[in-house]
């Protein structure tokens, strides 16, 4: 077939088209590794009736709140020995952002995969926060083209939103997530249970992506947030179910619908208020939580929706109330340190770029006409964003 | 939504379903570098009229054979500057095997994507054998989580078979294809010129993945190789190209239409013929091409399908002449060094476990049932795989 390359005459080609359909199940549950619960078990069971090959990749921050995991997984998995066996000892990994700044914690995960003969049909069972989740999915994903990557994320920002979708990562060369891929999980199990003995900065941190997502597609689920602001801070658990089950179902159905899941165009709109964040916890040498940050990343991108016109006052207003409302700080002074050398590599405005950069193509950013109705823009006027920076610091210092 | 997983009344599941689609081209052309050959400028400009940031990755051992080929490279890029820019001097790394053996070249890649500051939308433009091929393409797929990768496969065996496909890798804990993704590429463009400088050894050893292809899928090509197996063996130009473009076909198609071309499942039926090979490959220090150890593999399966009375005695010879024909040698001693110490790391038969681990769950290997139909099994049956070794090594000595 001669297809139409204009001054090529000798040139024949063939069209590829690959289709590629992912499915995997987010179950929400309590009490996952009690030997009452045969979710874990039967997730495994579910295409095959054998024991499955089980590798479990446990963040360490976790086990200092859950002292008796370890014991409870062992037990599991005896009581369900027709399901699974755990092929080694867990690898215990560090929590936090330090999952992702070793590249050693992949290598050693590989060496165990080797080790115990993991096959693509066998399973890595990824317990923790949404670091150690991406980098034990990112390890998982390029060991034999991809063994089966179960998560089980522990906080309220892995529970409703990345613990949900199809990305992993890890930190390479100071940039987040410079080595990655797109590979959905095989399931998700979401335990309410791990949420009871996050601190207090974990449980708030994750309510940032619930907010952003609300504030671009959802204006009723926003409002359920202003209204339970107060109740979700103080912990209520009832409040944060509802409030992860409807952000990861805002996310899943997102990544379904969207037409691009694995972002090969520019745009991200999920990614409201996230270049400013991104950046924002590299400068504060990630003391920020990524939710602390998203959450500023947030107040400053609907400011700058307001201070352009695009956002009405009482909109504008009511997003800071509901994110001071759920405890959050809305400045930190990171935001105006060489705000005007923007050469220099702390300058806030280098996340502009740095995130053109890892999404490829033309700048494309989502800011606010609406709660609950983002649009994307392509050209940012900086002096703009200086004034909302300002206007967040009066905010701030005036204890507004 | 509450579904059906008994005994765990308490748990609520989304069920996600994310569709994706990979669309490519693969281009035949000639004189692919020259200047009067729009080819490539117009595949980097296709969906926008800007120049495109380019990272050429060539095989060391291609340029011995095309000393002018950077010059050309370069004169290209100054006569299109509207459509692409070279962020960097070409990375010149080692062909064959050596490529995927050391992981530094995959980390010296990644350290120049990040000084150059390429972005998803950039391209890794990668020019050598299926090696080379595979390593530049790992490269580019977890970069980002995924820069546009443009395969110039300069082998027959790229051509026609892996520089087509949708995988990548690299070698890690002395497995083949340890680490490695699934990722199609954003275009390949197959040059027939640089066939005509490959060796013999090189030119021959592609031809084994037609011949596998044709043998399990389609009768007309395998008797089309049949009858101009010497012609190809004398390197007639025409008579490649053609087996070149079907085989490439067979192959694209296979992938499109499998229903399964991320190896989610066991079954694999292009991999007739690998198990021996990739533990040949091994066994003789990868001495042996890729090529001439799918065809001692093809020759192996095909004769243990034979004598398990699945093919007839005329569609074996009829094999196994026209492998002679094309210039293949059936037989090294690697076929029976320690087989019968199942437990010996160079013993053959730990290749059909080897071959297991790395596409995961139960055993499948592709047999023939005759030319041009291949049927999977499930069980082998070892002694009969030494009377199918004894009689290739009988064939070989009677030089038949």
């Amino acid at each position: 077939m001669t297809i139409g390359i204009k001054g090529a005459p000798n040139v024949h080609s063939l069209k590829q088209c690959v289709p590629v359909t992912f499915n995997y199940d987010v179950h929400f549950t309590q009490g996952l590794f009690e030997l009452d619960n045969p979710l874990f078990a039967q997730v495994l069971t579910c295409e095959e009736n054998s024991p499955k090959k089980v590798l479990a990749v446990i963040d360490a921050g976790l086990l200092q709140h859950q002292p008796r995991l370890l014991e409870k997984l062992a037990a599991y998995a005896e009581f369900y020995r027709d399901a699974l066996i755990f092929v080694q000892q867990p690898a215990i990994v560090p929590g936090g952002e330090a999952a992702k700044n070793n590249p050693q914690l992949v290598t050693q995960l590989h060496q165990t995969i080797d080790c115990a003969g993991l096959c693509r049909h066998s399973y890595i069972l990824a317990i923790g926060g949404g670091a150690v989740l991406d980098m034990a999915g990112y390890a998982a994903a390029i060991a034999h083209r991809g063994i089966r990557l179960i998560r089980v994320p522990t906080t309220v920002l892995a529970q409703n939103d990345s613990g949900v979708g199809v990305k992993n990562g890890i930190n390479a060369f100071g940039k987040k997530n410079f080595l990655g891929t797109f590979a959905p999980p095989y399931a998700v199990l979401n335990d309410l249970d791990f949420l009871a003995t996050l601190d207090d900065r974990d449980w708030r941190s994750g309510i940032a992506e619930a907010v952003k997502v609300a504030l671009i597609k959802d204006a009723d689920f926003f409002n359920f947030i202003t209204k339970h602001a107060a109740k979700i801070a103080k912990r209520d658990m009832q409040a944060m179910q509802e409030l992860i089950y409807r952000c990861a179902q805002l996310h899943l159905g997102h990544i379904a619908t969207s037409g691009d899941p694995f972002e090969k165009g520019s745009s991200r709109p999920l990614d409201f208020g996230h270049w400013a964040a991104h950046k924002l916890e590299q400068l504060t040498n990630y003391n920020l939580r990524h939710g602390e940050a998203v959450a500023i990343g947030i107040a400053l991108d609907s400011t700058y929706s307001y201070l352009i016109g695009l956002l009405t006052k009482s909109d504008w207003q009511q997003i800071l109330d509901t994110l001071k409302a759920l405890g959050f700080s809305l400045y930190v002074p990171e935001l105006a340190t060489h705000l005007h050398q923007l050469e220099h590599p702390n300058c806030l405005f280098r996340g502009l770029r740095e995130f053109q950069e890892h999404l490829g193509g033309e700048l494309t950013l989502m800011l606010l006409e609406k709660i609950g109705k983002g649009v994307e823009v392509h050209h940012v006027d900086l002096l703009v964003y200086e004034n909302a920076i300002a206007l967040l610091k009066q905010h701030h210092d005036n204890g507004e």
